[in-house]
């Protein structure tokens, strides 16, 4: 008979500490090497919904929008929905007072039909087509982030009177990140050219198009940025950039939107971004600067998506074999493909065991035909993992359900909410019949 | 006035002639510069089903399935469905007289509901779960291939009388293959291992198993595999291996599947599979071999996947914008993400323009928002491409559909088959509805 069994109430004081770096806040170890978030054991919520399952905890999500917005309480914080989007995800965080940034018709959608106000949407993409900018444009109060002068040219022909846009420029701010995920830099796909003087004709285009009106200017470094100086360089070039079209147009912009791409860190060993310090250096370059050009400050938004939701995130898989020092278990490349993309390295914790338990280094395998589905190398865990034992893969909350397949026809695992000892469905799991769906025979 | 308008018989003699390393055997450039493949232009094709839009040639999948077994008329030929399964496919190649590969509950449920035979179907997956197995079993004739000792105990709990099966063992042959796709080789997540005397202990365990009936062995030697030197090896081994089976068990195994992996050219720089010298290798090898041991030869199944399919798909995107040296395309990493996985290169042509018209290498962006998804670099494309304009990706038939995700909740594209001139929907456009069909508010 164990303690807890004798003073239940003891049960959360005998909890594990974690470290928290990788895992949700809400997320401790019980007694029996059970990690608790949101209040449930993985272990039942496995047993309850099944395996894989991807577990998101409400609070985590709501505790980092209020960190960004302490942080900058001046600035609009648009969720950049392409890291994930469900409608109860949606409403969470347009509760905390979100807004959006979508990259689709069908992103915009989806936040329209959890309620959002247009108002609240921004709408980006390097390549949007017709049908999503004639969305954006039956979207009442949406904004439009102006990507290339065939936007432009499609968009002069469909807007109605004072559509808002931002033209979003390339600010050749290099933020020293991995080069499939850099976007701030010359060349890249994404904006209009600084030194082509095509981010001039845009601006110019837009101020003499009767029906749009520019609200500002828009510029992303990259993704999984740490350094806080990328962004401070990029708010004095953006500022001298405002400073410019006011000296040749005679236009001050109310707006300036400098993106996302604010670390997360997925291992210990990660750097960690610093929220306080990124704050406080662009408040600080933003009023110096707009000082020295005499000009009032515009605006600041920011578009974090993977920083709001990652770390949200935990995956549970269940161990189907082990062959040697690989582990096999029942997801892999569709439900996360990232390891293959990207190289991306996790945390995993497998449940049922203390963390005191002697661990080797193991290879953790997915299920599909492809010697490539690995999701973890030289991973610490247990030397007895065996079949049924449970793992748990941290910080899968960002670029999951966006990118997962139906690779070897497997349905897509379902997305969880947890809050307070209660679980919802956020997606359900896919079946057989809706891999179907399409299917004309 | 041109002369096809004189003369619209003589409109095919001037048909430009292709070399047809990449492209379906079907193919060829009208005077327009439109592409035809099945006897349809694919600028009609997608001002009917919109782009982007994924085209298979059935011409071209028929007839290498015939090539194969014509090359070995004794073997089997099971059609790997991970390449790319839909019921109409499965049609075209029942027809012709493929059996089928699957690697879940999902596969083999699409092969059976379009009408495919249980003795038709071999039951792969280096992670089959207890709902695979149950399936496996439930499907009658179905033959599974074994590939962990977990698996032999659930099937042992759950097979009637008879059930075949097949072990999957590792043969520690070196395919020269890019590593993520490279499965032969010893410590691979596949098969049984030999050296541990895994691959010995899993054959007893089959044959002492009252309901279990050991059909034969698997291999496979990994993906993309250009030698034929290698299947010669794997061949060799196999059934070294069979000869020893039957001196330490006193059984001789009637079947030998040696797998696939069999090259496919993406780009006309890389080598052909050589199909002929493979089957004339592999067969005098196994002539050999079993006449050295005096063992009866036995039946060889081959496994191809990618070499049917991937040739006869051709992927039509329209232009979007022209940024600089960037072609935007209204497609990208969610219908294609092999360059993103796998640094894949694909064979690129703008419609309507004559192959004669001056390139300029271009980089092939998608429209995704992330750097990463580019869909080819250095691209010889016209240099007045400009949006509006089509462009055609050959060799998109296989490991596309499957590995499609929702990235930026656009939906996947159709696939359409054609031939003799004719079109029909395989897979209809996913909508707004399918994209949210999961998610419960």
């Amino acid at each position: 008979m164990t303690i807890t069994e004798i003073l239940p109430s003891l049960g959360h004081l005998l909890h594990e500490r974690f470290d928290g770096a990788c895992w949700p806040s809400t997320a401790s170890a019980d007694e029996h090497g059970d990690l608790i978030v949101g209040g449930l054991g993985l272990t039942g919520l496995a047993a309850r919904y099944g395996t894989p399952c991807l577990v998101l905890d409400e609070a985590q999500v709501r505790a980092r929008v209020r960190e960004f917005r302490a942080a900058l309480p001046d600035a609009e914080l648009a969720y950049a929905g392409k890291a994930l989007l469900c409608k109860g995800l949606v409403r969470w965080l347009a509760e905390e007072g979100a807004s959006f940034d979508v990259c689709s018709a069908g992103e915009l959608h989806l936040v329209r039909a959890a309620g959002v106000d247009g108002s609240r949407i921004l709408v980006h993409d390097n390549g949007k087509t017709k049908e999503d900018l004639k969305a954006a444009v039956h979207c009442p109060g949406a904004r439009i982030v102006l990507d290339s002068f065939e936007e432009l040219d499609t968009l002069e022909g469909i807007a109605g009177p004072g559509q808002q846009v931002l033209v979003r420029v390339t600010p050749d701010v290099d933020a020293h990140t991995h080069r499939s995920i850099a976007t701030g830099v010359r060349g890249a796909k994404f904006g209009f050219d600084l030194r082509a003087g095509e981010a001039a004709e845009a601006v110019d285009r837009v101020l003499r198009s009767p029906n749009l009106e520019l609200l500002g200017l828009h510029c992303h470094i990259g993704s999984q940025v740490s350094g806080v100086d990328s962004y401070e360089a990029a708010v004095r070039f953006m500022v001298g950039l405002l400073a410019d079209i006011r000296e040749r147009f005679g236009v001050c912009l109310p707006v300036l939107d400098i993106g996302g791409g604010f670390r997360v860190r997925y291992t210990e060993e990660e750097p960690e971004f610093d929220l306080t310090g990124f704050a406080d250096r662009v408040r600080i370059a933003l009023h110096y600067e707009c000082d020295r050009f005499q000009l009032p400050a515009p605006r600041l938004i920011l578009e974090p998506g993977r920083s709001i939701v990652a770390r949200a995130g935990v995956t549970v898989y269940r161990v189907l074999a082990v062959k040697g020092s690989t582990v096999i278990v029942d997801g892999g490349m569709s439900d996360n493909p990232r390891p293959a993309l990207y190289g991306a390295r996790y945390r995993m914790r497998l449940l049922g065991r203390r963390s005191s338990a002697a661990t080797v280094p193991l290879t953790v395998a997915g299920r599909h035909c492809e010697s490539g589905d690995v999701l973890g190398e030289a991973v610490p865990l247990p030397a007895d993992t065996r079949a049924g034992d449970l793992l748990a893969v941290a910080c899968t909350g960002a670029y999951h359900v966006p990118l997962q397949s139906n690779y070897n026809l497997i349905g897509r695992p379902p997305l969880l909410a947890v809050r307070d000892g209660a679980a919802r469905v956020l997606l359900r799991r896919e079946g057989e019949r809706d891999l179907m769906a399409r299917d004309l025979g």
